[in-house]
Order: C-alpha cells, then structure tokens, then sequence
C-alpha cells in the first residue's frame, strides 16, 4: 500500500521513515517537508546510501495522487488544514500532532481555533489497546501524545477500582528528543546535561489530554495532576502514575489481566527501565501498592510508541494488515 | 578546632576533606579508613598536589588523642561501635551513616540490631533547618541520609494543613554517587546511562526515617509512600513531593514563611533544577497547587546537603562557629 | 541455515542474538553460555516477549547436531579450545574473540600460548572490504577487534602512499560498551561520566593487531601507534588516524575510488560522527590533509561493525549468501 | 584591589564571578554586559541568594572610576574596541578574547581588520608558565586560548627535541561549554549526546595560535596540525599532542624537570583524565613513548585554566600578588 509521509524533517518524521523503508506492506510513494527540495539524507546524515529519496514541497493533490494514506508529522494548526483537504480527497490520514486529539472546547482552550470542526468528529484516538476496533474502521486518526500515551497504558486499567475524589498524580520524566529538533535555552547541551528539572508543572497541554481520556472511559472527571520533567537522555519516557484505590486491590493481577491479548504491553516483574524499550513499540508496566495507594511505572519509547511506531500500528489496523506488521520489538540496548 | 575524619575513602569522605581543608576554624588533624597504610591522594587521585595527608587504620583512642570532633562516614554498622568509643573518650560526632537516625524498634526492622542503644537517646537528628537549638547543644549528630533531607525540607513545611487520611508521594530521583564507589550491575555505565529506573519502590530504608521524622513533627502517622529512581547524573537529586491539603493554602507563602531566616534553603520562582545546587549546601524548593493537590520539587547536591556538607554546618554548630562557616554556596554550573 | 551462538551473555551475544532472529537465511538453533540454565530473556531483559529460548551449557558435540555454522562470542583461550572442536565437527566457525587474529608469535606473545596451532593456519581475517574471496571459501574466521576494524579501513587505502620511515598514529576512543559487562571502577558511572582518558596508551593488544595486518598489506613494519581513550558513552567508536605521505597526494579521491565497491563503507563529505553509524554496520570515514599530513576520521558501532554485525557479514559470505542479508543499516539516531 | 567584569552573561563571565567573590585581594566593583540591566543572579540562576549586584552596561569611563584592572570576556573584535579605551584610561586589562593573541598579520588573516595596532605590540601573552616576568610587568594581557594552553603546555617542553621536519599532530577533545552558550544545532543536547566528531579539522583559528606561539619559542616554524573534537561532557578538555623527536629522550624527565617550579602543572604518572583538573586551574599531564614517538596527553578544564581561572592567574601576577591567591584546586569530582 502506497503511504505518504508529511513533514519529514523533524525527529518523528524520520522515525517514519525507518520503519516503513522496511515494511512489509507500505511503500513510500511520497515525502514531503513544507519547504522540499532536498534529499532526504541531507535532512537526516544517517540516511546517506540507505535512503536518497528526493523530499518534496508538500501539496495535498499531489498526495492523492501518489498515496492511500497519509501520516503527517506536522506542528498542531498546520496539520488539521493538510489532512481536512487529504480526508476531502479521500486520503486516509494518520495525524501525529495533536489537532484531532480533543473534544472542540478543549482543543480551543488550550491550542487554538479548530479549522476542522467536521473531521474532529470522526476521528479516533489511536490508542490501540483501548481503540482496537474503531481504528480498523477509521479514516482519521488523532495518534495520541506520548505522555498521555505513556500515563494512560498506566492509568485506564485501574478506572474502575479509584476513589472518586482522590487526585491522580503524574510524574513524568522524558528524554530531550521529546521537545524537537529547535533549539532553546533547555535543549541546549550544557543546560540539560547532568541536570534534572520539571517544567510546565500543571501546565502542560497534554494534562488534558490525558484528564478527558480517563473522564471518557471512566465516566467520572477525575482531577488529573501532570507533571513533566527533562531528563539527560536523548530519547525514552518514564511516567510514575500515584493512584489510590477505594479499597485494597491486586494491582498486579488487575494489570495483567488487562492487557493479557496486548501485543505491545509488558507486564514486568521489576521495576520498568527506558533501555529495554528504547528503540521499540512496546509500553511497559510496572505495579505495587501499600494497601490502596498504588505506583505504577511506565515507560516507552517517546519517539517510537509515543509517536512514529504507535503511528504505524494504526495504519496497520486501519488497512487490515497485522498489528505487528513492520513495528519495531528489538531494543536498541546496551 | 582539631577534627578528625574517619571513612575518607569513599565519596562522602572526600568532600568532606575538601570543605575542611579549608574551613576557617576546623583543622583535619586525623584521617582514617578501616585499612589505612595509604595517602589520600592515592584514595582520591583529583587530590595529587592538594592534600598528599598520609592515611591511617582506624583507632578511636588515637582519634581521642588528635581531635575534639569525629566525622564518621562510615557504613551503618560500623559507625555504631566506633561513636560510642568516641563518646566515650569525650569526643563529639557527627555520624554520617544511618545509625543514630532512627527509634530503637524502627532501627532494628529495618537495619539491625543496634549496639549502642545508650547513645541513641540523645542523638540528635541533625537537619539544621528544624533541630537548631537541640544541634547546638549536641555532642551526637545523626546526620541525615540523603533522600530524607530533600524530602522532608518539602513536606514538613505543610504538616499542619495536610489532609490526615491521604497519603503522601514521594516520586525521588538520585545521581548515580548516591550509592557510593562500590560495583554493581546498576552503576555499570552502560547500565545506567540513557536510561532511568525506580529501584526498591515502596521498600527503600529511607522511607521509614522520612515516615518517623514527618510523625515526630506532626503527631500523626502519615502514609509515606516513597519511590527512588536512578538517574544518568553523577550528582544531585531532585524529589517531587504530591501532598493533598484539608483546605485550600496559599502553598507558597506557606513555603516562604517557613524558610523565611533559613541560610540554606531558597524558595525559587521557577521549577528547581539540580545544577543551580549541585556543589552546595542550598536546597531549592518550588511549589505550585492545583486546589489542594500540591506539588513541591526540591533539589539538593546528594553528597554535600544530602551528606557531608550538611555534617559540616552540623558540627558548626555544636561548635559555637557560624552555621556558614567554610559552607560551599557556589554551584559547580555550567 | 542453521546457527549457534556460544556466549550468549555479553553486549555481542545480544547483538548477534538481534540480528539473527530476523536473518532471511539463518534460525538460531543452538545458543549457549559457559554455564547454561537459563532464558535469553533473564540474561537480557529487553528480549522478554521477543525471545524466550532457553540457553544451554555450550558443548561442541550438541552444537554439532543442531547447527551448520556457530559464532563464538567468547573470551580468548577458552574460543580456541571450542572452536578446535567444532571445526573437528565440521562446523563452521566465526570467531569473535581475539584467538585466531594473529600470527602465532605475535599471539604467544601478546596473549598466551596457543592451543589450537593447526587451525591457526587456515583463519581468515574477516574484514570483508580487504578479504572477501578468501572469507568466502573459509570454515574459519577470525572476526576483527573494534579498533582494528575502525583503524585498518581508516589506514589501508593510504598504504601505498606512505613515507616508509614515519610513524603512524591512531588516536582512537570507544564507548564504554567495548570493555564489556563486567564491572570495574573503570566503568564505573561516576568514573566515566563527564571524562575521557587514555587508558594502556602504546600497551593495547589491539596494536599488535593493527600493526600485524599493516604489516601483511604493505610489506613493510610500519611503526603504529595507538593510544586508545574510553569515551562517556555507550557504544560507538571514533578512530583518528595521523598519516604522513611520501609526496602529495589527493586523499579523498584514493579513499573514495579505495572503497567504490564497499556496501559497508561510506566516505563522508564532513567529519564523521558516531551517531549517524551506531546501530548499523557502517564504517563512515573522512579525509583531509595539509600537504603531505593526513587526517582520517573512522566511526563505528564497535558492537556491530566492531564485532557481531561484522561477524554476521562473514557468516553470509561463508555461506554463498548476499553480504549484507540481515545486516542493519539504519542508525538508531537521534 | 578594585577590579571590573566586562562581558558577565557567558560561561567564563560567570566563572570569573565565582572566583573573585571570594578573592583574597580583589574586588568586584564593577560588573557589566553590553546590555546591562540586570542583576548577576538574573543571568545565572545559581548565583541567587549568593551575589545579586545589578549588572551595568559597560561603558570604559565608568570602569575607569571604578576599577584598577578589567576582566574582559567579551567576542572578539568587541574586546579590542574596549581594551583600547581602558589602557588610555590607566586600567589595566586580561582580555579573554582572541583580540591580542596573535601577531598582527596572522590576526588579520584568521580573525579581521584589527582596530588597536598600538597596544597590540605591547600586550603579552598570558601563559605563566612561560612568561611569567613579562605578565608581571604587563598591563595588557592576552589571556590565551583554552585549546592553545592545553596543547601548548604539552608540546612546549619538547621544542628543543624535536625533529625539524616532522609534522606535530594534536588531537583535541572539548566538553561544549568550550562553545559557549549561543544555540546551535551542534550545542543541541541529542546531536552531541552519546556522539563525538571533530569539527572544522585543520582550519581552526586555534591552529595558528598554536603554531605561532611554538614558532617564537623554538625559532622554527613547525608543522602544527590541530585536530578539535566535541566531547558529550559540559566541561573539560583533554589534547593528545603526537610528537617525533629526532633522538631518543627520556620524556618523562624531560616533562618534569621543565615544570618542577611550576605550581599548577601536575606531571602524572598514569594517563591523566579531565575530572582530576575539572574545577580546577590544574593542567595534568603524562607522556609514554615509543622509541622517538611521543604521546603526550593534556587535560584541563577549559573554562578555568583555558580561560578564566589562569585570567586570575595573570590579574595576580600583575598585581604583585600570589600566583595562587583565590584559585581554584580543588576538583569537583565525583
């Protein structure tokens, strides 16, 4: 099947395009950045004899003509106009920003006004393990944050068992790849390295995000406190989630028994770590508790199931074709 | 004042023996490892052309003889059967290792049996911040450990407006010198870097000193809940405290107030980072609320605030001297 | 075709274990360590729900039933014993230790006597860029050290150029990985992180090595020199190479014409870096020159091409497949 | 004695705060940026609670009134513009920058129009270690290149030795900070992180320091060929200098005996790393040999030996004061 990558440039867009050189389903027949003109190695060094493609300026006709679907890397409010015109030209769109991710008032108080209104009714948060079934059947998915994917795998499989006025606390740790490529005071080696620091404590836009999934499938608007840190690694993401139960519960037995069909979720022994999930599609988990209060631990790749990989996963099921098609399970370690 | 240092083999002792080389009324006039028979310059290679002192085995008598003040850094255990010779000859001590910190009966569950259990009555347990007058008047500090003084510093200042049934998270994260120069899988290199992992969640020994400090200060037994992770730093520790209060607080002018005249403590105004402490005595706290969901980041150098520097303003004093005297407050950054 | 791993446990075992669960043409049908009695995956835990297979105690006879061609990811002298008995069997060996390297005096010399002086004779060293038909009508294959690897195709094209009585200077840097799993203050992280040293400077075993195969190519004793440096990170090598011309001579031009065939070889417009190869088996190289003086800039993976990947590329030629069946290409950037 | 700080906002800015507010015999009673308007603890966030001094915008008349002696670590071109006005006004002036390093040809050449010819000819270049009479009669001093003093102070004992026609090869590694704090995508923390690649080979503007400065002191113009690389550390630096002597010598003496009254060279027995020295105005070296191959390894901490510790080293010698007074020997390790 013929697929296009949209925004090219940016870490997640070359995630993309290591996986689907090799897939054994998809093709890329299109690859675009908003600027084009360049080779796709000179964007990316790593890719020098192993990729050459000529990266285009993106048109979304041109997409249609060339590619069934569509993934698009691109920053929120330039994704929602490329895939409203791909959707209209009968392109099935993956979106990796976070455009289609919220319900209408949400999205507008904490981004900006929706130019899409229509699609963002239709679209489907691709989170498979919750999803599975309305993804196969979507044209429009809102691949999911990669905090939110991390602390929802952790948070969703406890819902039924929390009390209904404690806070949810979320600390969440991530690698520096997590911010991009532009460069900032933060990103900048000397800053980071050796350093550890939250930022945007409460603030951060993937707090709802994360709050209207758990309100979703839990039916109750838990309060929700998210609190992401950097971290000196280049890519992984740990998420330690704090709940507490209304009454004493086999936290590990509930969470294996939840994701006991998963194909990408591990429910681990000890505690979870970045390295053995760094490189790969897997989420893994962690559980203990003292009495009802519980910790569970997270961790993902953030490029990887928090964008490009768990991108892909929902291009495999919306075209039929194995979950596991092409998706990467071999961490990068040591 | 004659001091002597005993343990100077590991990283604690090494600061120590670089904050009182040049102390401006302390005079290391005894140095010693269990061993011996070495130059601390072949312990500590950085130190070649600083302080070539020969080291020597042990001996509490020869202690007695050379100095006023011990500081051991020690392993617990060790340390025990040493202070109380050291009392004994009239010599004061600041105990770095865990065995002064804790009640008799919390001790031995979770330690050992202790051999000194005449000396654990008056030890005083030694975080300036709130046992100033007890530390003055001491001839036993138990210094801190490490995790509990960056906790503690953030909760004790909201004791009195905490909800009583709700738990306490400590989401903890440590450099890697933390847990000192001995081998193991875990500080491998190739372990430990690019990754981050919680170890001994819910099971660490510093969860019931934090526990019995925050008990003894409040008269209530809270529910501490403590997770320590391991970060790919050499240095630093940053600790999330997630309380819930009773009733909605003004949490930052609580935290002013509270360190309004503490010399060593910084409320900051943005997130605290590790680097803007590692190499000092300061703790930096931060606090944001969400209602009475409240969020305090603190951070603190694990080898100076967490171990050998807070000794140092310990044995300051019980000495008379200036709590700041020969007290690093200038951060190693960049 | 059917393969063996024998040592299983280390950084290389991992890798070979990696590439060769997803090889077109080889199933791993034996894998073992000196002990045996346990899951791939306690060795490794990356490989839970990857790959479970049970590793035995290594025995040649047993291997001999199952497979047709087995690696051996040993330490030197006990490689040579296994492999004596394996060819014995009948089955083909890639050796990945340094036992079947060196001609015999330089290995008596350097390492320790050598116990398997027969097949020393019929090794092929298996750097494929230089050996390719010999490697492929071999039964045993001495796989090349990491810095051999990085230094040879940094200094072999030049060799016709060289000024006969100038020394050669290799000033190489590994990460951490390359000294293997097992622990020492050396890999300690407090000891590697934020440093870089020389370590064994004009003392490596690699040098021999180096120096030997110059030797064999040129016809000439070279005099090398090589100061090897442990780098703060996990896994990659940088190899500079300091050469000096007879006369003036266009160095990029020999380089590239050196290695227009090369499938594993990528001559760089700009100066080489570890992260565009890690992860593959590319050896990316770069040259300029000031007159008759040469700088040449080598990076490698030095688990993959600097051992396992180059290891699995002469296992294809062995074996009459494609040399670059199964051989990662794409770079784990960023 | 009055001093002024011109340029406070970069790495060495803040450096040259750190020491001098604890200086035994200078003053900060000036301190400045281009822009000014802030406070010290404004531009480096550690500095809070520890120096708060509103810092101004540089303007040489006021400096005049206020200082003796100006730290300049302004770019260069700024500096000369500056120094020019400070030296007619009777300051005396260590200019950090490039500006006064080179001859006035190479200068032109390498950097720009120069815009202080006249006091150019009288400014000395600030290695103490070879100019020490001069640097105590100078009131211009050239402070000296991080890169220049580390490989200077490893080659600079071998001169007389030396082969006249062989090449000197120096292979430099910098931890970042050494680029200052401007964002670039090399500064970038995932581009550097885990990687290491050397950066504008053999056209360094350090190159023709280097070669200028072993021109004057041997009266032969020498080959010099310089090699930086960037290391994934925030700070240190270590320079393998490759040399040929055309007589066998016993290097190690000749190291020692060259620095045996220098107070902050450490010959080392074992190769040297840049933890020992980082913190510090420490410059640790070792060298092994091969017959007439010498390898000579340097390690410093760029920020304070290659810049602002040895400025203060040439302010005290200026001032009549001790080499040492307010220096920094004690390393940050671990």
């Amino acid at each position: 099947m013929r697929v296009a990558i949209i925004g090219a440039s940016g870490y997640t867009g070359l995630e993309l395009i290591k996986m689907l050189i090799s897939h054994p389903h998809f093709e890329i027949t299109y690859i675009a950045t908003t600027e084009g003109g360049v080779k796709a190695s000179a964007l990316h060094p790593s890719l020098v004899g192993v990729f050459e493609q000529e990266v285009l300026k993106a048109d979304a006709k041109e997409v249609a003509k060339h590619a069934d679907l569509a993934f698009l890397a691109l920053p929120h409010q330039a994704a929602m106009g490329f895939a409203k015109e791909l959707l209209e030209l009968h392109v099935k769109v993956v979106d990796l920003s976070a455009d289609y991710r919220l319900e209408l008032e949400a999205y507008e108080k904490h981004y900006c006004e929706h130019q899409d209104k229509e699609h963002l009714q239709e679209a489907v948060y691709g989170l498979p393990e919750i999803h599975k079934e309305k993804i196969k059947a979507a044209r429009l998915i809102a691949n999911p944050g990669c905090y939110p994917t991390a602390s929802l795998l952790a948070v969703l499989p406890f819902l039924s068992y929390l009390k209904k006025d404690a806070p949810i606390f979320l600390d969440a740790k991530s690698g520096v790849s997590g911010a991009g490529k532009k460069l900032s005071q933060t990103s900048h080696f000397v800053t980071i390295n050796e350093n550890i620091f939250a930022y945007n404590p409460l603030k951060h836009r993937h707090e709802p995000e994360i709050a209207e999934k758990i309100a979703q499938a839990s039916g109750h608007a838990y309060e929700v406190n998210f609190i992401p840190h950097l971290l000196p690694v280049s890519r992984g993401m740990l998420v330690s989630a704090y709940l507490q139960t209304s009454e004493v519960i086999d936290a590990k037995a509930v969470l294996q028994s939840f994701y006991k069909e998963a194909r990408f979720v591990r429910v681990r022994e000890n505690p979870v770590d970045i390295k053995s999930v760094a490189g790969t599609n897997f989420c893994d988990l962690f559980v203990t508790q003292k009495g009802t209060s519980l910790f569970v631990s997270s961790a993902i790749d953030n490029l990887l199931r928090g964008a490009s990989s768990q991108a892909v996963v929902n291009a495999n099921l919306m075209c039929g074709f194995e979950e596991s098609a092409g998706i990467p399970i071999i961490a990068y370690v040591p």
